[in-house]
């Protein structure tokens, strides 16, 4: 009896942490967003707003973590929960560093809307798209051992990477033809190339997912 | 009696822990080390080993998370040893992430090693020693718990970050003056990121040490 008790309060625990890491998780996804959206209407005042939110970001790791050191030292976990939690400590660390990223493209937009525009943004808007998807899908793989949904979104990174250098290439052509326009389209290539980091860290948030639910080293055999 | 007898034996297990990530740490050391040898050297044959190691890496890692996952359940550690244990289990994915990055500038290395070299090396041996310093430092300050050291490999990541800038604007004029070293120009491009996000992962585990002894919020407050 006291153990049922004391076993349902954990589950009510293990589930508060799973919905706070999926709160940091839409905080993310929206700093993605944002910082793109702040590139494309020229919004310096969104741009702004996204680096300060890294700030929610960071603070949302530390509970997060402090709640699984705490939940370690109180509860004792074994087997599958224990699994479960030293992957949470993982998968937050893999959150907070997508928000830097995103704070990285905030600060060049925020340069580049002092500038004329390059070129019509039409690529980077696609892989922030998808890269939003890929953050949320990782997340609610975790939250619900869907090794599936985690094998997708590992396979959705390739298409990521593939938009990544194809707007790599366009840029180089930009630079060659006028090097004008080389200050600008480096800190455009910045920013693909840190949308290309955010994808793979949902791509290692998968593949922890995939680790947990399969329990064998999966991790590093998908390409 | 026996209490004293356990805290040993749990002693003992905290150092071979300690032990294994110093290994894993030599192991990632030496792949930065080779990738960039392979490359100033047109060694292929290094090229594919180095390749083939991140294969150990990987079992590294695995076989860490293992070992804490086995601390965590039979030891139930509290205070500073589970946030010892917490940490370690953070900073192998780091470390196996930096072993991922070598491979990959050893791909590159065997692909550029087909064609004539673009011009001598000289930053990016360079960028490979500082970031190999780095990696052995903050290891040195994980398994010391020295803060100190920690903060010296945070401020040395901006030496690196300096160089990676200097090495793109280097590769850039090559680009513009003689479109034919594109090809060749990106590769080194690349490599020269990669060097830079391993120095950022040796940055990471540097600000987690920092937390770690402080045990304070000091992890994004370090520019």
């Amino acid at each position: 009896m006291e153990h049922d008790h004391i076993s349902r309060a954990f589950d009510n625990e293990l589930n508060e942490l799973k919905q706070s890491i999926l709160i940091m998780g839409g905080k993310v996804e929206l700093m993605v967003s944002n910082s793109v959206k702040a590139l494309v209407d020229r919004d310096t005042a969104l741009a702004e707003k996204t680096i300060t939110s890294d700030h929610e970001v960071n603070a949302a790791e530390m509970a997060v973590d402090e709640r699984c050191l705490e939940l370690l030292a109180l509860r004792q976990p074994t087997a599958r929960d224990l699994r479960f939690i030293t992957i949470a400590l993982k998968i937050v660390t893999d959150l907070e560093r997508m928000g830097d990223q995103c704070a990285n493209i905030a600060k060049r937009t925020r340069e580049l809307n002092e500038e004329p525009p390059l070129k019509p943004y039409i690529d980077i808007p696609r892989m922030a798209h998808w890269t939003e998807v890929m953050i949320k899908e990782a997340l609610d793989a975790f939250v619900r051992g869907d090794a599936d949904l985690a094998i997708k979104v590992c396979k959705d990174d390739s298409f990521v990477d593939e938009l990544n250098n194809q707007i790599q290439r366009e840029l180089l052509t930009y630079m060659i033809e006028d090097p004008t326009t080389i200050s600008r389209a480096m800190k455009l290539n910045y920013i693909s190339k840190s949308l290309e980091r955010i994808a793979d860290h949902a791509t290692n948030i998968a593949e922890m997912v995939i680790f947990m639910v399969k329990g064998k080293d999966i991790r590093h055999t998908i390409a």
